[in-house]
Parts: structure tokens; C-alpha cells; sequence
């Protein structure tokens, strides 16, 4: 997504000169082309699948939405198997219209969990719980801290549910070190954006380049290292200026900026 | 600050008029108005001064901007003063230029009420740090969740030192009910404002009127009623769609809305 004006194919070439080993793929560039066909892509070009992009949107209270979220997120974990990656990153979903209650809606995210968890299990895919910045608790996620998302998980076998390190949504808080000392082997997922400001309208589209904004980008991979993650790291940049350079010239800045703020 | 569109002696009478018995005031407009002036408009009207806002933005690391800061709230605490209120609000700041290390700036803000505290406890003037939503971190308030500011707080004596509990900044964080039954009396002031979404561009001007958005007004309205607060209760809106509108039709809707929503 950080480079979303890319093709796939243009993309898989441009990580493979680059020397990327890996690629987080989303649902909706996947579909378009393909789920298998994708695979074969990326598969053909040396390239491991980190991770899929996004399965959750979990809270709903009507039955058949509930009913359809479901549907979808074992859609997802088949595209997940598909892919040939073992880890779907779930976003846990926001407030239904009208209602103003918070933990009702993380339990029924843990409902939800309960029957997705031994699906994805026994075809060997992970579920990833992603807390998503306080900003976004009303209308995306109201999993907002990764304690929150860790007392989720921790429900469920180690091997099933964990949680996704995101620099950008977690920076601010100070509990979130101990919280990654505390996930271990939980961390399914470790993602790096930076923190700019003003942000923009609707607010979903400023991450940051790296390096260029207020993330100690550099800290974060070290306390994740600490506790036990020896997985990939992603670069998840979702910014409007971002996305009309050039995708070639742009994957390559971020591929520098991380050798120079993280590695 | 709700409605600033109105000038001082308007929201005097609108007050009146609608029976609301205080008014917190921001020091732009009461500087230009005058400190004695609003202070007797505001006394002749026969309405308290809940609290004065604000002080703050203490994190700076060069010494020069930091005596500066200093200057500046001992100026705040001497208009909070001279308008017969006990409260002024602080919003703590955010990272200095460059920096990255948001516990150092934290630990500076405890430095700076080190100073601030006695000086302002000698003249009965209390000290109300105001956490700020966690999308404020980098360039407002590295403050960002009612435990940080009691943890800031509890280093005075309660007398002088307390928080600010604002629904706005803290209505996601499912530790914030726990934090407001042990700040106590600490709470110094109340603040309601509701959340809603999409975020503007900047996101400093986008609090919901009451009733309009996520938060459940009255369960907080509750909470801090448990923990033994009876002080007054403050209706903060900044949103220019509001500020729009005719102030005294917008502060009747207010008015209303607390009375519906908080009450």
C-alpha cells in the first residue's frame, strides 16, 4: 500500500532489484488481480508474502452483518493460504452507527475471535489484532493501545491469535514498551510509519516517510528485537503527497530511509 | 472558547440570560479586553470565572525559551489572579524541533512546575495539567492520557497540582475510568466536548457538540461525580462550523444539549 501506484508486477520487480525479500500484500490489489495469480507472482520472483491486508471489522451488532464480517474474514484466510503467507492482520472495526459503547464492542471483536481463530488454525494461518492510534477508535477500531490488543489475544493460543507493532499507531503511548516486552512471541507483525504533522483531513492518509516526523523509529525495532521478534519488518505509509511520486523512485527513498532510521 | 464569536460582554449576558453561572475564559480575548475589565464584567454579571486557560508548553530545552515559558505562566497565574478564578488550565506542550524523546520532555514539565507550583500555590491559584488526545503528542501535548498527567501531578501536593479531565482527549482509553477514581481530588476541572468523525484537516478544530458523536457523556459526568468532584463543568468546543453560527443561538443549542446529554 505504500506504494499502491504500482502494478504487482511492477511492484515484485522493483523489490527484487531493490533487494526487499518480502512484500505485504492488501486484499482489494490481490483480488483485482487475482489471488493465485498473485501468488504465482510474487512466488516466481523470489519474494515472500509478509502478510495480508486486512481481515476484522468485527463489531457489528446486527446478526447478518455479523454474519457477512465473518464470511469475509474466512475469505480472507483462504486468500491468506493462497498467498502462501501465514499471517492475516486483522483491523478490529469501529463504534456501530448510533452506539457510544466501547467494551461491548471489544467483546464482541473477542466473539468474533473465538470462532475465526480455529478456522484460521487449522490452515495454518496467524490472526494479527492491529490497535489502530486512539484517532481512529470511533470509526475503525476500537482497539486503540497494544495492551488492549494483547488482553485480546492472550484469550487464544499463542500460535493462533498475536498482535501487529505499529510504530505509527503505538509511538505515543507510554506503556507500549512494556507492552512489546510483554507480547513476545505474540508480535506477528512489526510495521514502521512516522509521525507527521498537520495532519490531513480525515487524518487516514499522513503517515509518515521515515525519518521524517517525531518516531524513534530506530528505538521501536530495537524493543522489538528485544523481545523475541525475528520476523519482517514492513513499511506501511498511507500519504496522499506519497503516492503521486513516482512508485519506483518512492520505494526506493523508503528502502534508505529504513537503513537509515531503523535498521 | 465554545463560542468565540461572541465578545465578552455578549457571552456575559448570553450566560445570564440562560442561567449558566460560570464561564472558563482564554487569555487572547481577555488580554485584549482588558484583565480588570473582564474581571469586573465578568463579577458585576454576577458569574464565576471557572478557570482560566491556558499556561503550559513547558518542554522547551533551550534555556532562553525556557525562562521565557516560565515568564509567560507566571503571567498566566497572575491574570488567573486578577479574574478571581483558582484554576488555571495547562496544556503541557509538545516536542521541541528535532527531538524524538517524548519521556524527556515529560520529565522537563515536571522540572518547569517545580518552579510554577509554589508560585502559584502562594497566590491560591491552582495548577490543572490537561492531557491531550495522543494525536496531539508531537506538536501539542506530550501529556497524552490521564495517567501520565496524574503521574505529573501527584509529584505536589494535591492542593496545588491536579488534571483536567476533558471527555474529548480521553473518552477512547479504557484505563481513563480508573485514573478518574484515583485523581480524586485532583480533578481540578471537568470538560465535556463529544467526538466526531471525519477529523478536519489539522484536527484542532473538530470537537462535536454534545450528543452529536461517540462519547457517552453522561456515564463520564458520572464517574467524576463518583470520584467526588462538584466543581463546575465546562462545555469546550473548538469547531469552525459551530463558530459559524449566531454564538447565542449556538450557546442556547449548547445549553440544551448539556441539559439532554451530561446532565
Amino acid at each position: 500500500m505504500t506504494v499502491k501506484q504500482l502494478s504487482l508486477p511492477e511492484l515484485t520487480k522493483a523489490c527484487v532489484r531493490l533487494g526487499v525479500p518480502g512484500v505485504g500484500l492488501w486484499r482489494e490489489p490481490v483480488q483485482a488481480y487475482g489471488a493465485e495469480a498473485a501468488a504465482a507472482l510474487v512466488r516466481d520472483a523470489g519474494l515472500a508474502v509478509t502478510t495480508l491486508c486486512r481481515g476484522g471489522f468485527l463489531t457489528a451488532v446486527d446478526p447478518d452483518r455479523r454474519a457477512e464480517a465473518l464470511a469475509d474474514n474466512r475469505a480472507a484466510i483462504d486468500e491468506a493460504v493462497t498467498l502462501g503467507t501465514d499471517t492475516l492482520v486483522l483491523v478490529s472495526g469501529g463504534l456501530p452507527a448510533g452506539s457510544r459503547d466501547l467494551p461491548a464492542a471489544r467483546e464482541r471483536i473477542a466473539d468474533a475471535l473465538g470462532e475465526l481463530a480455529p478456522y484460521a488454525g487449522e490452515r495454518g494461518i496467524r490472526l494479527a489484532i492491529e490497535p489502530l492510534h486512539p484517532m481512529f477508535a470511533s470509526d475503525r477500531c476500537v482497539v486503540s493501545t497494544l495492551d488492549q490488543a494483547l488482553e485480546l489475544a492472550e484469550r487464544f493460543p499463542a500460535e493462533q491469535v498475536g498482535v501487529v507493532v505499529d510504530t505509527y499507531h503505538i509511538w505515543w503511548d507510554d506503556r507500549a514498551p512494556a507492552a512489546v516486552a510483554r507480547a513476545a512471541e505474540r508480535i506477528f507483525s512489526f510495521q514502521l510509519a512516522d509521525w507527521t504533522t498537520p495532519l490531513p483531513a480525515g487524518v487516514l492518509n499522513g503517515r509518515g516517510q521515515l525519518g521524517d516526523g517525531a518516531v524513534d523509529l530506530r528505538a521501536w525495532r530495537e524493543r522489538v528485537d528485544k523481545a523475541g521478534y525475528t520476523g519482517p519488518i514492513e513499511v506501511e505509509l498511507f500519504n496522499d503527497d506519497l503516492w503521486e511520486r513516482d512508485g519506483v523512485e518512492l520505494l526506493t527513498e523508503v528502502a534508505e530511509r529504513y537503513v537509515e532510521h531503523a535498521l
